[in-house]
């Protein structure tokens, strides 16, 4: 027996008819990348988000056909996701920060047809752009007096396509799985795999969010998402904000602390999200400045851990909440966010303050568990670690033309992340799955041991890795960056009391410099190449 | 091209998963129909939803097949809820408060085949079962020590009933466009009608309601759902509050303004809702006795128009927001909700008051447009009333066995309200559609009529309806019951000025009683019939 409720399929332009209908003078500000402030608002939006999809059709591109962006958070480039989905092609957002042959493969893999792009990455894409044979036409996100010159063969600026229509145009019908977006992942090995977004699981995604227990975004909210619309579907922001009708405040190109102070004050920001480094950038710029933002409410932070002393600086200092949050392209990207709940709010101040600094809860429509190797469950006690599997409906079971099982037979995603979950519920990252350590049959984790080492006055960096051990299998290895001189003793010393007996390491070693990863991240991978020949003394 | 993302149904069993995992000892508290009240939590009701639905198959009820309750809002009910949905069931709330033929008509109608009832309504049931020859049994919410006397054949009591099983079970796997549950709308003229709600539609409403901008439910709130569950799908609640985790606090039996007080009270209710004539009784109560409740924070307020002045009381004395709210069974029920947007934040104090009393605005997934005689849309100006027509993913498309096309061709449903909505997207409701007043071409509200007439403080009530015009089609007739004398020149003098001029009754007559509906409603109909012969001085 069936329901007998409507057939009203999950679609993303749905977000939009919404907040132009109920919001429709609701600001958007924008940053311009020609430099100078836009200002738009929900109705633009929609009319605007109509002309693209109308050209996009007269371009003759079809449904489920991949269009490209390569570009910053601005009002434009909103106008483009909105349009290219709804006229049923997927938006297929591109990270400029990628190595060029990494593009170059994902546009191929991809095989994009169009490509949005703003003039700051346009040298990029001249570079490789003999190199993309899908690629019809570049459409540069600007008008026609700040087209640049282009060695490439096909450019027309963004205004000037789309005068060649008007907003006489009624969203394509779909159904709700149709793919609506698509972000490559780029791992540190392998090529990187494409994870598609679909209508449903962007509109499920930004209900989730918007949950009272989630971001509460509210109507009276102004919004930045300073998070980049080419990372992980913008953490949702760009669906979440339009729904409730918050204002939103575009960064556009300029990242740097004075920058963004300036649109959160004088835009009053209330709302925003970004990996840590941006935050390290705006809180100096506080600092030195003496600035204040009375208006600021809650911050999201995610992408990698945040480090206890910046909540506190944001807490504390500038009264602002920070909502810690963990996710993963494959999945939205929201996993969890660290937001209270009335077993939490019992504790006292410094357990609640221990708690924040976790990753957080799973919200409604994400699933959670931890196993052993056996992929027996393990406990919620905050001690016991364990891979951490995922489940839901925004959670990925496929990457795009890969032809691979990625989750097990009950459903499970599994994160490549280990983690302990608490009897609260709240998550916390121990570390990556490739680099945690086993030793006797148990598991060391080389974050919590690297957290305490950094905390030495004189170390500026440091790394853990395993490696073989003849009785333990693997024994900890610490790798340290000196900021002055410091004795092997003195590190160990330091770390007695801090961290498990048996989780000691078995040596210590200084280096001059440690590897990075493109993205900045410690490259365990290289790390683990360079003490390949090492042997712990006997 | 589909997205890439999981094949997660939304199941109603994933809310009550979530909050056994995540809130397993946040507690429901019950007043037991028997007396006294009763501790239970999420981690228990998980349990024990489980073993119903275990037990359910175990009576050899199948996929599909109708399982009814007839019963208050406690802990057991909503094991019942959790258990028939789960095991794939559909659960039919029967309203008690129905002529007994009309629950006879239901119960055949829908081909129940099991009963949960409390006590209460036994004598109910006793009285009409032989005339339900699909009912195979009947369980009584109760143990086996306060189980009735029954003249009925075969009648257990739920508790032993309950301990034939255990929990071990596996919730059913199924399409999420599947029935969970159903409820019959008694119009004032024809057959009750059947809304089939589906999982899905369910799960979308829970999500709809739990947005910040929506009831904004946490997990540190404690939820006490007034409003039956045997009423329009309990408005929700039995789902919002577990998919957050919040406490529930379930007021059985007891309706009357001291128990309603003491549960305010004693568990610290932060939200609760019901129908505006529960609020009377308590306010009433809280006055004579010069209680307070400073835990209460807000107070959902539907099902018929909330009385400007117990807003004011609310707001004013109590310190608690009332959140006025519009909706229908075939809504799911929820339509709107009057919560302030960015722009109605902006406008003085008095026209805030003024918006909420609107009954508010639509949250995403729910869309409404007013439209004339010829299904023309009208403008959003707070002036110009048409036709209520609503859409989305928890509105009914038709009715259980019904052949009858419900939406128009372009799916919207037809409220049967009359209503305007302004500027800010506040709708107000002017009329029912077969009450509004036709005059020369233009619609009169009777509603706002008898709002100014029930405000002269000799008036006790006011009624107001359309009778036959040789000019104008029709022209209104107010009817008034007197509470003390009153001149017919009076009542049009205090209606001068305070509604359009071409508005005014064109005769104002005075009887000792007007008709009500079962449901405590002016019967227009009867008025009607009353006056069928009555002419206007000419």
């Amino acid at each position: 027996m069936k329901g007998l409720m409507q057939d009203y399929p999950l679609l993303i332009h749905t977000i939009l008819d919404h907040a132009a209908r109920n919001f429709g003078d609701r600001e958007i500000v924008t940053r311009s990348v020609e430099g100078g402030i836009r200002r738009s608002n929900y109705a633009e939006l929609h009319s605007r988000a109509r002309k693209v999809a109308k050209a996009l059709e007269k371009e003759g591109i079809q449904v489920g056909e991949r269009v490209a962006t390569m570009a910053w958070n601005t009002d434009r480039h909103l106008e483009t996701w909105y349009g290219i989905m709804g006229m049923g092609a997927v938006c297929h957002t591109i990270n400029p920060r990628l190595f060029p042959e990494q593009v170059v493969y994902i546009a191929n893999h991809a095989q994009d047809r169009l490509l949005f792009v703003d003039t700051t990455f346009l040298p990029l894409i001249e570079k490789v752009g003999d190199q993309l044979p899908s690629l019809e036409k570049v459409i540069v996100l600007t008008d026609a007096d700040n087209l640049p010159q282009s060695t490439l063969p096909n450019v027309v600026a963004y205004e000037e396509w789309l005068q060649s229509v008007d907003d006489n145009y009624r969203w394509r019908k779909m159904d709700e799985n149709s793919a609506a977006a698509m972000c490559y992942t780029s791992g540190t090995t392998g090529d990187p795999k494409g994870v598609v977004y679909s209508h449903r699981s962007n509109v499920l995604h930004a209900l989730m969010v918007n949950q009272a227990d989630g971001l509460c975004l509210r109507s009276t909210d102004t919004l930045m998402p300073v998070v980049p619309m080419f990372h992980a579907n913008a953490w949702a922001l760009a669906f979440a904000g339009p729904a409730v009708g918050a204002k939103l405040v575009m960064p556009g190109a300029m990242m740097d602390g004075e920058s963004i102070y300036q649109l959160l004050d004088e835009e009053q920001v209330s709302v925003t999200a970004a990996v840590p480094t941006i935050w390290s950038m705006l809180l100096q710029n506080l600092e030195s400045n003496g600035y204040e933002l009375p208006a600021l409410d809650r911050v999201l932070i995610g992408g990698s851990a945040c480090p206890p002393s910046m909540m506190d600086t944001f807490e504390d200092k500038y009264d602002v909440r920070v909502i810690h949050a963990w996710g993963m392209t494959e999945m939205s990207p929201l996993g969890t966010m660290c937001t209270p709940t009335y077993a939490t709010t019992r504790l006292t101040k410094d357990q609640q303050r221990a708690i924040n600094r976790k990753q957080g809860r799973t919200p409604y429509l994400v699933e959670m568990k931890i196993v052993d190797d056996d992929n027996n469950e393990l406990p919620w006690d905050g001690q016991t670690f364990g891979r951490l599997l995922v489940k839901g409906p925004c959670v990925s079971d496929s990457y795009f033309k890969l032809d691979k099982q990625i989750l097990d037979d009950d459903g499970w995603f599994d994160t490549g992340d280990v983690a302990t979950i608490d009897e609260f519920g709240f998550m916390q990252i121990t570390d990556r799955a490739k680099d945690v350590i086993k030793s006797g049959g148990e598991w060391i984790s080389s974050i919590d041991i690297e957290n305490v080492a950094v905390a030495h006055p004189r170390v500026a960096e440091a790394a853990v890795i395993g490696l073989p051990h003849p009785k333990w299998e693997e024994r900890p290895l610490l790798i340290i960056v000196a900021s002055e001189e410091v004795s092997k003793s003195a590190i160990l010393e330091h770390l007695q009391g801090k961290i498990a007996k048996w989780w000691m390491p078995d040596d210590v070693v200084f280096v001059d410099e440690i590897p990075h990863t493109a993205t900045g991240k410690i490259s365990k991978k290289s790390l683990r190449d360079q003490f390949a020949d090492y042997r712990f003394p006997s």
